[in-house]
């Protein structure tokens, strides 16, 4: 990367490894997040997987990894070249304003003109170079002042993704494929995303937020002027020795909200926020259905197979198998289905009714069964 | 039970317990088969539950098993007052033939009059006192000479099980429902199963013979007389200290064959099979699906679930479950399932596919998996 990129010497990833997801249990749980499980066959876990993507761009000591407390050990066992500062662990879950916005506050501090980009932990991506190509876009345009987002062109009518509807092509610099984000939309039936995927003006909305870390900040403080304070507060004392005293002060106070209501969506109606259409491959592995789709590259006739020793005999069987461990496990007749065998934790579903399973875990919480969630 | 119920004083029960019962795989092993399990939710295991049916008819003294070297211990823990004379061990299984046969044949040297009743170690029967009713003419027909089977009145055209169509009724003092036996018939398709059922002469062949002793091996002999003559040695060194040297040295050569062949369809092709109609509640449980609808009561909307332990979360799923551990199971919006969850083996599958279990024990043994067989 040279500096005929705009920002991009100036550029520091962050990663909000966070959300456990409940779509995957039981293979997900709460001492085992979905991004600390290779879900793609590639050897990698999705965390690992997204350092590797963001290395390129930012370089390995400037990526910052944002995690619960309870996940130090596993995340720098998976990302040997973090470094210390670059740690942020959380005290207890507040979603993701709190995250980012520590985030982008600490590295103000540091660098008073720091351009932060965030990534999801747990993502899947395709295309590398595309990929990079975005976010160098994405950059410039932050490094212009906006709020900068990637968003995927669709190649399908997905109702498990929000979408974010563009309005005109702006003239940034660096940025040529720079478009003004309309309006952001929530998660649609299928009828609506037909209409999205006809339209062509709608992106998927892929949590992917870049922007310098004085205006994302500048931005935060319109909605959320409390959650602001408490966040500078903390990045002041972060690289000092009150740190403890004011996280155990500050943090259980956070608002949990998402980044999306206080930054992202006011900036949008302001006038302040742009997306790059991100041409390659991506996807949330939100569910297990998301899992099937990836490994069978879309063939219908496929059964999925992931474990290390996954020991599976199918017969006239599609859909998705996940061992964690030696048992044969055997199939008949059974399409389009969900096999997730864990050591205490057994789930037989399908991927129809992937979206589902959230609601197992809920009904697990409720009747008290933390032992496998 | 009295004298007025000809022959019952001269009865004695018999139990091969040896299949396997492949299409329960893997929930029935070589080491565990299916006749060791409980499949009814009853707290016995189906060997248990022949034993009690049949204890009220002959006594508990007059029982002898018929069984594998390698279940002695499990069929003695079972059935604790089994008394070791009437406890007859295979070195390697010779079908049913040689296993009735020979039981036949030892009882005749120590009864020349006696009656023996031959019945599967894993069988289900819903209504005792009817049972014991069938069995009663069966005996009495027996007394008279025949070869006697109990056949059981079809409630559905079932094409898992093998027919017997009836001819004219007979006369038999103590046996007023005995039907001439005209043919047997095997597994028919759907539409052959439907007529028989709309026919009303064909019943299912429960495998229950019951004849004199010495009139089943005089039919034996007429089809295969070298294998009566190893039977005929086998029994007469049984009670001898030469039994073990003639079982090494006569077992190997036996021919296996199912007694259907050999006794049962040269005798009706003779005219002296007769059969007694059973309106009581039978199955062979065969396969899961038989368990699933043993379980349900017929309901479509049930799921069943079998295991001491069992710990299952279901959410709209319909089908059976057995679980031989303590894993927390949770099921999706599948119908018609079939999970079975062992320490080394799990099958899902449909109850649609049941019968295609075997293929999978076939496949295995193929691979040489059997440590799982």
């Amino acid at each position: 990367m040279t500096d005929r990129h705009s920002g991009l010497d100036r550029f520091y990833s962050v990663i909000p490894a966070g959300g456990v997801g409940s779509r995957l249990w039981p293979l997900s749980r709460a001492d085992a997040p979905k991004f600390l499980h290779d879900l793609t066959g590639s050897g990698h876990t999705l965390l690992r997987d997204t350092w590797d993507r963001l290395a390129p761009l930012s370089g390995p000591n400037r990526i910052m990894v944002v995690t619960g407390r309870a996940h130090r050990a596993a995340v720098e066992s998976q990302l040997p070249e973090l470094k210390d500062p670059n740690v942020v662990l959380e005290s207890e879950p507040k979603d993701s304003t709190a995250a980012i916005g520590l985030a982008a506050a600490i590295l103000l501090n540091r660098e008073p003109d720091v351009i932060i980009g965030s990534f999801a932990a747990d993502h899947v991506i395709g295309d590398q170079p595309r990929f990079r190509r975005a976010v160098i876009e994405a950059v410039a345009a932050a490094d212009a002042g906006y709020i900068s987002l990637i968003g995927i062109t669709p190649t399908e009518p997905a109702v498990g993704f929000g979408y974010i509807h563009y309005g005109d092509a702006m003239t940034i610099d660096g940025a040529p494929h720079a478009m003004m984000v309309d309006r952001f939309v929530e998660k649609p039936d299928l009828a609506t995303a037909e209409s999205y995927l006809a339209d062509g003006r709608y992106l998927w909305n892929a949590s992917m937020f870049i922007s310098r870390a004085d205006v994302l900040l500048a931005q935060l403080g319109e909605a959320e002027p409390e959650l602001l304070a408490g966040l500078t507060r903390l990045a002041e004392a972060w690289d000092t020795p009150r740190r403890g005293a004011v996280v155990d002060q500050v943090w259980p106070g956070l608002k949990k909200i998402a980044i999306d209501y206080t930054v992202a969506e006011p900036a949008a109606v302001a006038g302040r926020t742009v997306v790059i259409p991100g041409d390659f491959a991506w996807d949330d592995v939100g569910d297990f259905a998301s899992i099937a789709k990836l490994h069978s590259g879309g063939r219908k006739s496929d059964l999925a197979i992931l474990g290390e020793g996954a020991r599976v005999l199918a017969d006239s069987s599609t859909g998705v198998v996940i061992s964690q461990g030696k048992r044969l496990i055997s199939l008949i007749g059974v399409t389009d289905i969900v096999v997730v065998d864990t050591d205490d934790a057994l789930l037989v579903t399908t991927t129809h009714n992937a979206q589902r399973v959230k609601a197992v875990v809920d009904a697990l919480k409720l009747s008290g069964r933390n032992d496998v969630l």
